[in-house]
């Protein structure tokens, strides 16, 4: 019998104790629920919209859910546990709580083999930040997330190991609803910028974008190398409704920009243009969670691994096509495989 | 516009406050990861089977899994979950600790409308039952089991209501595994008997069937009126390695048998002999945890509903088909739906 040879990627993989991507953002557990639009609607909360929720809400939010699972979650967290399933070294910075759910962010992480620098909030801080999700039978996400000890991230809990030894240090848009966000994300970018990585933001959330339009568009004009975001969040940053207007201004400001656009795939600027990358094939989407989270995974690795855009977009369509094949926001197969078997890797 | 009518099922449900199906079972959530076979293997663990473990094994089993998912199990539970699922009414009977696992796992069973009588073991009875599932690349599941409070279920707890209310009583073959097991089983079956409830008996394990052969056999020699089982547990149970036999021997017994055989489906005796079912295509199987599980539920659904056993078995196969396209036991689909679009309800 002879067995089939493991495919391996051709690639150059950062050095010893360097790492492709380092992301900061909230740390959460996502408790997800299949339902139909009367539940959500019920807690006064907008179809496929992010809202943030208080501690004393969250006994009515959980019983007002049919059956769930639950699992790790978080934005760049979910990003990172791609970038790991990639086949890449990675870090994540956050902050949890000393509870069960804490442990469980933090074991599901490591067991990947992230290396963590994981703040532990004091008592009174909070529980470990954990998001409501509910999957409509159109695919569709909406959230309702309790930030908890997430929210205490501090300059003071940001060190400079991880960034310093990241090709790509890549910060979550949502940190910004965090009470002291810029100085905790100035600190991240002066530490990548000493040291040579490229910072990466998400732009998370449209209303998030809204809610603090001049910080993030602050952070952009200075400090952004490259810029990961969806349509509506694009255009809210920049109050502008036409994409090719977007591009010009990322243009303008040597931004590196790719932006998310669902079924219809996603527009990555390059030297020559702006180039359309299509969304990768999938029979049945069961659930859309995930499905930006796993583009940035795929796309900041492969611009790590010294990609160019284009081929870095492509990865990242095919890491988000995986998840949007189940419920949960992480992937389920091994993506260094199905990249190295699609010649992305 | 015009809208599409939502399908409804003809056949006829049991009438007001009766129960199509109450289940007795080990409580339990799962703890789900995807892994290679050095994990489990490492942790002395055999492919496929179901073990026993201690609460001072929590810590490293959990340590040596990779990323989890949890949500509520317990084989005869997901049962009752895909009965609720295909829209009847059902009841479960089990034993949970005050702990967040407990709670859990009652909110998930509730918010689908199953009628819960759990028992709450005290102080010093140990905590809510969980399993570790580790699923292999070939989609196999290798469990560890922590029994904890579910293995405190007695006589005592197991009240009248749910199950004189029941046109089926589904007793888990696992129950054999509580130490005053065979007073609570009988139990059970007195009062199903009484109230002209049938007895439904999943033999659970080959490993389970191994342990108790004779209470198993005594059982079903004089109070089961339906069994379910795998092609190796039924063996196990009669020490006869021919399928004919077994279904000889159920016959001269006047129970009716169906045997789930995996991908190859399931052989289900009939007046007229055994006819053969086959399982339900599925284009990629993803984790087969949950099969027999979710074909007990089509399987006894049908039967309450007065389908013929070949029918009810088409059912069966038809849900066992929809959980192994993903990971974890319970559905993710509407199986009434499902079942309705197939002829099948």
């Amino acid at each position: 019998m002879t067995s089939t040879p493991t495919p391996v990627s051709l690639r150059q993989k950062p050095g010893p104790n360097r790492l492709a991507v380092t992301g900061i953002g909230n740390a959460m557990l996502d408790i997800i629920t299949q339902d139909h639009d009367e539940v959500y609607r019920s807690l006064g909360l907008t179809k496929a919209a992010m809202h943030l929720i208080e501690e004393h809400q969250l006994d009515t939010f959980y019983a007002a859910m049919g059956p769930t699972l639950e699992m790790s979650g978080g934005s760049v967290a979910n990003s990172i546990a791609g970038v790991a399933a990639l086949g890449g070294t990675c870090g994540y910075i956050g902050k949890v709580a000393a509870d069960d759910f804490g442990e469980r962010f933090r074991h599901d992480l490591a067991s990947l083999g992230v290396e963590l620098d994981l703040a532990v909030a004091t008592d009174g801080e909070g529980a470990t930040g954990r998001c409501h999700v509910f999957i409509s039978p159109d695919a569709q996400r909406t959230m309702a997330t309790y930030l908890g000890a997430s929210n205490r991230l501090t300059a003071a809990d940001i060190r400079a190991d991880l960034i310093a030894r990241s090709e790509i240090t890549y910060v979550e848009g949502y940190l910004f609803d965090l009470p002291p966000a810029m100085e905790s994300v100035r600190k991240v970018v002066s530490i990548a910028h000493e040291h040579d990585s490229m910072v990466a933001l998400s732009l998370s959330d449209m209303f998030c974008v809204e809610r603090h339009q001049r910080d993030f568009l602050d952070l952009v004009t200075s400090d952004v190398d490259v810029l990961l975001a969806n349509e509506h969040e694009v255009r809210a940053l920049f109050g502008l409704g036409d994409l090719d207007h977007v591009f010009e201004a990322l243009d303008e400001l040597g931004v590196l920009g790719v932006v998310t656009r669902g079924p219809q795939g996603a527009d990555v600027a390059t030297l020559s243009g702006v180039v359309h990358v299509p969304a990768h094939d999938v029979a049945h989407v069961v659930d859309q969670n995930g499905a930006g989270d796993m583009f940035a995974s795929g796309f900041l690795y492969g611009l790590a691994l010294g990609a160019d855009p284009v081929e870095a977009a492509g990865l990242g369509s095919l890491c988000a096509g995986e998840v949007i094949t189940h419920l949960g926001a992480r992937p389920e197969t091994d993506l260094e495989l199905l990249g190295i078997e699609a010649g992305l890797l």
